[in-house]
């Protein structure tokens, strides 16, 4: 059974190791845990999207979208000099590892992935809204986390995470409040 | 809004451990890693179930099924002391948890939880096959595993295991061949 086979390879995400640090904590997230914690803010959050979604399709694309970094690796998302977008490796990732699968399920996978990775259907945008909620609330939870750790100021932050409006005008408010709080606290550095 | 305290809790169970590892490896498994492999599975395997399933149902069953655990801990399947079904600390766990969401949901998630417990209905049924596929093919992965770890022979095994085959007849011959050939490679012990 070829699904048996994708189901063993894929349990090598759970190594894969996130920049951001689990809530209130010093260990970092790995891609099983993060992708895990997506599919359950989605549940939670789905209401909140802007426009009617799928939502099974937005689970499915968030427990796949990083199954690419099995072979690709975790890309940090205020890396300068590596572009976290669907780069080749990702996409000979996804061939290779999708393609474990029969070839219905392969192509289904495959074109899931591009379409989050595309960020365009109204799927694709909620997904990638919870992508970018999840390590906000977390560094926050951390005195500034990945942010403090690595220097990132404010506007670096906000042009990332100003994705989630697109998927949620309403969890956009409520982030964009938190962005404002942290550089009040503190924790999230504004330069002048 | 609610929903982010019960984001922020549920982080928890990334630190409850499995007794089951990783596959081929000596790493526990925690339950969100868990998780996110029994839907990954369903996705990919949904297909194999003997009646029509939500698969968007089943999804959220998996996802949240050890959720309780945060508070009542991880009950290892072969404990012979503490029954794994549904106790009276997993339904407190529950309703303080779920809880912690807008009432709706919490009603929502409360009730899946214990249709997933209960395991009469289809989707049930299926989300349970998922339950006892995994730790399978990390046990075989592992040369027994916690099989031999914890001395549990064949036939207490099979007595679990044959909960796949409620979901699935197709999945169960799949993991009744497994068993056997762990039996005659030495990984599995029957008593005479």
């Amino acid at each position: 059974m070829k699904q048996i086979d994708f189901i063993k390879e894929i349990d090598k995400i759970k190594y894969i190791q996130r920049k951001t640090k689990l809530f209130n904590s010093n260990r970092p997230e790995n891609d099983a845990e993060h992708s895990w914690h997506l599919a359950m803010m989605t549940i939670v959050l789905a209401q909140y999207s802007d426009t009617p979604i799928d939502v099974l399709k937005v689970l499915k694309m968030v427990l796949i979208h990083d199954i690419v970094e099995i072979d690709a690796g975790d890309t940090f998302i205020y890396d300068t000099e590596k572009n976290h977008n669907n780069t080749t490796e990702e996409l000979a990732a996804a061939k290779r590892i999708f393609g474990l699968l029969p070839s219905t399920q392969a192509e289904e996978l495959i074109a899931l992935w591009l379409e989050f990775e595309e960020g365009k259907t109204n799927e694709a945008k909620f997904a990638k809204s919870m992508d970018r909620l999840e390590p906000l609330l977390q560094n926050i939870s951390n005195n500034g986390g990945t942010w403090s750790e690595f220097g990132v100021d404010y506007q670096k932050v906000y042009d990332k995470k100003k994705a989630i409006k697109e998927g949620s005008s309403t969890l956009w408010n409520y982030a964009e409040n938190l962005l404002n709080e942290s550089v009040k606290n503190g924790i999230l550095r504004k330069l002048d």
